[in-house]
């Protein structure tokens, strides 16, 4: 099982110690939770889930609980999931009063003849089956209103939008792939999207191919960045149709993607994944990445920076 | 130039004479007005927008004036485009109020720093770059509203929604690729969904990657059909992957991912596109689909059945 919790400019030094330590320790919490799921015997599906809960009921990331705010000050989260046995999936986007916006991408893939829904027709749809909904008060935590403020700020005051655009993507997208004892791989990726985003703008992370992408006979993968180029990239598809077309391996096929075709694009972030036997990548070309493993050999390794 | 007018069970004997006459001239008309705008020296951005306005704007097909109705009466349209010189998109999904809504995509690729927009916050960012606005009963026809009428009382009558679903996805997304003079291809598709669908349900029309995909290195391709498995297949950017990635022709690529893999999953429709050389393909797995291509040495071809 492989995570992650988002890419961005993640240096040691704008992460004190103490907050680092907390990053570490709930990452770790994420894939001991969904790795015993998986030993249980439970389906990457279960792990998925687990693992994706943990990391959106946390506000340290841009997900669930910590979502950040729109332009408007509400949240709009997004959300995907991919069966890599059947390949059927499931995604929401720009909905802002579900607790667990992978609950329902599971939940359109699972008992819906739809892939992608958005706005109150994804949520009236979870509501109908059942997924746990919350006031919008529930994603109102104080860290990421203030950064909603200072990205206010930042647009009156200086060049307008632009600048505020360039710097408005942060990390904190969670995503999570598993292999399970069926050798059915399973990958999911939630997200709050961007600060002060407008427009109804919809990024990456709903969008099966490009932030989401499982498929048994070669990968699972979750992808975290600036959207709009994993978009045009079709990076998750892009991963997969490397090994399957040209016999690369995961992480030959990722770098390619992630340092070749992404960067000469200008586009930044990362995407963990694994392989049908279960070998990991994780594979960033920003700063830094959240991120995790674990394993049948190992026990949680977690990583932050470039290391 | 290549366009389509939708896939899907479209029967020789299900289509009156006449009628078949009518949908033959606007496909024609479509063509020739797109291929003028190449011939006089515009890029392949305003051909493909020339043609898909005129598309658009006819209530014969499930895009603009003849969108389809939702199960609330109203009409959710999804629009994407992409510049295969600079792989640069753009999409809205959601949209009611907006009288062409491949305007509104092109808007969004060419001044907005997004890929994907959704619902009212489109429909914002198309108002305020001056994009033509219409009140809702612009997309009253009575053809698509009858159409609305006999689905719910299918849905009631007989054995509920599972049926109505099945019979749900009607013909008519829209759709046009161009390589202009300068070598450069541009794909977009236009649609108005599905008739009578629930809960902000999205298909792949607005997609990149799975409704429509550009690149000069490959081909541009524009998608039609049943959207869920358009999406879980990546079908657009597939065809150019095993077209970069194996070497195959577009024809071949396309007749693998439409009458193989597509088909194997259940998937019904059908794909338009042109390579760099400027070899049209036409491929549908349905029994029929509005299509049809004009070229330096052919004036309009314009086919709806498999002949």
């Amino acid at each position: 099982m492989v995570i992650h919790g988002g890419a961005g400019n993640i240096y040691k030094e704008s992460l004190p110690d103490s907050l680092e330590s907390i990053y570490r320790q709930k990452l770790e919490e994420a894939l001991i939770v969904g790795y015993s799921t998986l030993k249980r015997g439970g389906s990457g599906l279960e792990a998925v889930k687990a693992t994706i809960n943990i990391l959106e009921d946390s506000p340290l990331f841009n997900a669930g609980k910590g979502a950040v705010f729109t332009n408007a000050g509400t949240n709009e989260m997004d959300a995907s999931v991919m069966d890599g046995e059947t390949l059927k999936s499931g995604a929401v986007a720009g909905v802002s009063h579900i607790k667990n916006p992978i609950n329902a991408a599971i939940e359109v893939m699972l008992n819906s003849p739809h892939v992608l829904m958005a706005g109150n027709g994804a949520e009236l749809f979870a509501k109908s089956r059942g997924i746990e909904m919350v006031d919008s008060s529930y994603f109102y935590t104080e860290r990421r209103h203030k950064q909603l403020l200072e990205e206010i700020e930042k647009e009156t005051n200086r060049q307008g939008l632009r600048i505020a655009e360039e710097n408005m993507y942060k990390f904190g997208t969670v995503g999570a792939v598993a292999l399970d004892k069926n050798g059915n791989i399973f990958a999911g990726t939630s997200t709050g999207g961007m600060t002060n985003k407008k427009f109804g703008r919809i990024g990456d992370s709903p969008i099966i191919g490009a932030g989401t992408y499982a498929n048994n006979k070669t990968c699972g993968i979750s992808a975290t960045g600036h959207g709009e180029y994993f978009i045009r990239s079709v990076v998750a598809y892009d991963i997969s149709a490397l090994m399957e077309y040209k016999g690369l391996s995961i992480q030959e096929a990722a770098d390619k993607v992630i340092h070749e075709k992404l960067k000469a694009m200008g586009g930044e972030g990362g995407v963990v994944g694994l392989d049908a036997k279960g070998n990991i990548m994780m594979t960033f070309n920003s700063n830094g990445m959240f991120r995790g493993y674990i394993n049948k050999k190992n026990k949680p390794h977690v990583y932050i920076f470039k290391d």
